[in-house]
């Protein structure tokens, strides 16, 4: 099914070469201020073409709101957009038309289940149906930030093997969009760049690792049973195309360490006057609910499946075919991940943060 | 919510303390063979007490079905189990209770959220309540097993530093209960072993990681957009006490390589004639819809937050507090928590192969 | 499937022949005082063999709490509870074991949709199953009159023509239980008495209509669209055993007014100062939302479809078939299913009043 | 929420004066062929202006496919259409804007949910939203008719006091749309007509009853419970703007019958071979499950609020207003509410149909 979320839902439309893709946000509470200008931004930041790393597919990506907001507030009724396809070159992918399976991709698994694939392009299962997510996201994050003082962020923290070292209290957030890359450290971002192009000059692709991280997230949000935070955040990142990984806090290390040198003690807040956690192993959850402190995790992608270079590969059915080395993909979809990343955390807590307001 | 899953699924009660631990199985199909004994073997592998590596709390955790199950068959009506709480040592809690908050535990959130602890000891937050969910997997794997040909498998393969390094297809796996640690290589088992005494003598506890596989599946499960066979299948495990990563096929591993090397390419099956994918990288999903290749992932378990040692904490309001040595808890949750895996797999795989069969 | 609600949920489990039957609350808030003697109350105005007018069978149907209480609180956990089943004389039912298909009843269709008839009587399909929505209802009225004012209450106003012609808001609803056929009116409830004797007497059954009320709602529960008050509600009735018709407000009867007649004008209420309808043809619903009148609708049962008659039937394999004349059926079901109406609804308001709770 | 339905869904969005009204169905399985001309139809049938007996409102409503469809015939994937809207005459709507309550409006219930009334006429609440209800009971129409074999007609058989006495079986349904009133019987239709343009004359407005009847359904579709088919039927109809009652079969008229005269005896039937019910006081349903026989149900409405006549009431603050005698309403709804009446039944059997499928 195309819906997420239980209390702030959207539910997606839309194929890669089809007229529109587009979403309905339902659950967004009335009076919220909200401009199209905001959407296209999020929007901005995941098109095609945006830069040199990207694919040079040109999309405008333009979105239109068509109810739900009225003289630039929400009414509380369903809040549907749609962006219109533009530049649908369908003809890119005679060879999947022909029944080529593309390694990496979902023809094979999707002829399975539903008999046929889309040979448009990904159709369905193409990561520009991730574009609704983005727009349906920016609401959620609007919402989070204005009534609830809520901020989400985040940045690319490996390309391959190249990482990030600087520990994440010391980045400058503010630099993310800074580099084409979206890692906040200048040096580090140089690298990833070089990595990136090198990649594509070998004809190759690569992935890499985002990290998240959401502050001004009240103490107790998510449910302690099934609805644990990091289970219903864990599934929102993994439900992201070419995402293999997901931890929170400390995450694999965890699983490493002396429970004395990985328990959180408390301690009393000097300018609050509250209790806390003196350390944050834990990723900002305790008992899968929110503790106040900020939220952090990370999502590994798996490199591009598709390859500027010639490949064999077989049909369905078994036969030998060539998949053409055109196409027009990214070398590395980690700094387009980056909003799709945010949009989705966004989504989760935003129903997070709905949910709680009725248990008030 | 207390409700896991969509077509097949598992409502859950109970409280650590309270009069018993149970749930409901709704729309698990008629004429389904089912013995109480079944249940009960799967409910045997998680009980406290059973072996020297766990805690020496001692609870039979005898299961009862109350409807759903006549003359050994399932009617397709709810099937509704209970087990009756027997050692309830509330005493050992009194200092929670006297509003100590334990680092690593829920008291610090479930305090902000629900306004209260239960100073019965974890109350629903405790790890009994996977209980519940281990007698429902067991209905969930029966179910998989007897109609779609499907084995959910886990073991133990991390303990803190300790690693598994035997290739999976080289493990013998009806060797996983043949000792107490549940990792099937008896080698690579003393060792851990030997590691969570060594965290026992040292006062100490430790964490680790836990491999699934489920082989058999039909190509094609799972959902394209939100529903991903491993957002369901991360999000179920997200959601077992303790983990802080999930991560399926090469996960973190794969954000290293290049996807020349990452992709699985496709390959003509000698034995059935047809096309499969020649490696497995991916580790049995593509586009989020299983591929008919062994399901395979990995999940890591921080270690036991409470601690066989005197600490000092803090009470919600600021005061000093001492948790005092005493508690009977385990040093590691590794080899229990193995029945678990498997349990949120089968429901999650069972829910999906039930809505897969509406769509063909 | 057996849940229903969604933020205040019931899920319901047992057969009528089976070990036990009962459910699990799930969204109940925390703090609740409640107490398994008000649950019990509510059951043994259902229970069989309560009076001379209905069933002879005789089950005491104790309750037990099993989870989700403690020290007479609710914990905001699920409340589990269960009841046993005791009569269970299943060989009152060997001509149906023996595949005679009772008119009226659900062995028909049953058989087609499951292959399988429960053949120990009614089975999930019996209005047994009715006894878990009593105990579920019965946490909701307190839910509500606890926490928002709200009281539910329900009576016999029909039985087969005779009709009670008091106008509601001149019955003393005190009085519905002070007869064994819960019509408040003792003149109108002696002749409905005598009405169900006579059906007896002559080896038949009867069917009526029961009227229910809420007062103290406030304005605008429910939801504008799908989930409207009238919606929400008429399907919670319509799920009831038996029941053939439900209306609001005039009802049918609005169908045959001109809109100036059935219109509620608006008028200023001298007491409150605050403006509210004059009238209440609308059944206290505008809009598919409370307008804080009180909420009138009427529900019709078909006459029971068991008779005390040797009747003649066939098998689902076309072979006649004799149904004997025993069985220890009602022949008048009004009288309990007043609590089921009255719980019914409390589900429906509890769930709509906890919603209403998050927009706030 | 604005979702209906949990396999076949369909989730509607926009206001009567915004910039579009649509939806989106999710769960239309793959290769259904359907053509935006069908989907036309049925909006024409709903369209205002369509004849003298509806609003002069003029307004195409032309529906655009933005997703799921890709040379007539659908993909599986989820179904976005859209309808602009055109006639948005506003100004009409300047009582309203100034906070007049209109009596049997959603005014005063929508302000106190929301704390605004959204002045452009109706919004939200307007019967336009009904719009997206037909299109997406159109595609579920569809579906029925070509896997299934299912049909679904309505018909209007009463308009206030006239009722439509000619036997539901000896209608020719081939001649509904031959009227503008939607009544398959000319003579009746004549009368009704007459008594809608005396309405007008008089400037008032009546309500009346839709009959509606589904055939080739097969034995078992429902859900034995909460989910039972006139449950579900009965809130899908009570949803409609302006339905104050439902009734299956019989009816509130079962209520009256003894049981030996309701039941419907099994029967050999000689064509088939097969038991069946030998008459249909059931109304096609037992136990909740459909029988096979013909569906069976009427929808009672009540008379439209809007009356073309100067109107006095209030304002929410209790000032004295005057509701204008213009505006542009139908004297009566019901032919524009049979297309509803039937999509909303498309919707409900479509849902019921595609789950049974799964339990196959």
């Amino acid at each position: 099914m195309n819906t997420f979320g239980t209390h702030f839902r959207l539910t997606t439309f839309g194929e890669s070469h089809g007229a529109a893709v587009g979403g309905i946000v339902d659950g967004c509470p009335a009076g919220l201020a909200i401009s199209v200008e905001e959407i296209q931004t999020a929007l901005d930041r995941r098109r095609p073409g945006q830069s040199a790393l990207t694919t040079p597919r040109q999309e405008a990506d333009r979105v239109e709101i068509l109810s739900g907001v009225y003289e630039g507030r929400t009414l509380g009724t369903p809040i549907a957009f749609v962006v219109r396809n533009e530049d649908q070159r369908s003809a890119d992918y005679g060879a999947i038309a022909a029944g080529a399976l593309r390694p990496g991709h979902a023809e094979f698994t999707w002829l399975a289940k539903y008999g046929h694939v889309d040979g448009r392009g990904g159709g369905r299962s193409s990561a520009r149906e991730t574009l609704a997510r983005v727009a349906g996201g920016a609401i959620a994050a609007t919402l989070l930030r204005a009534r609830a003082g809520i901020e989400i962020r985040a940045w690319v923290s490996s390309v391959a093997e190249i990482d990030l070292t600087v520990p994440d209290e010391q980045l400058d957030l503010s630099r993310i969009d800074s580099t084409p890359v979206r890692c906040p450290d200048p040096a580090t971002a140089a690298r990833m760049i070089a990595r990136i192009e090198a990649a594509r000059a070998a004809r190759d692709s690569v992935g890499g690792i985002v990290t998240g991280t959401a502050t001004g997230l009240p103490v107790g949000l998510g449910e302690p049973v099934f609805g644990k935070l990091p289970a219903l955040l864990g599934g929102a990142m993994l439900g992201i195309n070419a995402v293999k990984g997901f931890e929170i806090g400390d995450g694999f290390a965890a699983a490493r360490l002396p429970g004395s040198a990985h328990n959180d003690a408390f301690t009393l807040d000097d300018t609050t006057g509250r209790v806390r956690p003196a350390t944050n192993h834990a990723g900002g959850v305790l008992g899968g609910l929110s503790t106040g402190e900020p939220l952090r995790w990370r999502v590994a992608f798996k490199p591009v499946a598709t390859l500027p270079r010639e490949t064999a590969t077989l049909t369905a059915t078994g036969d030998p075919a060539i998949l053409p080395a055109k196409g027009r993909h990214d070398p590395c979809v980690l700094p387009r991940a980056v909003p799709i990343v945010e949009a989705m955390a966004a989504l989760v807590i935003a129903d997070l943060w709905l949910l709680r307001e009725m248990s008030r």
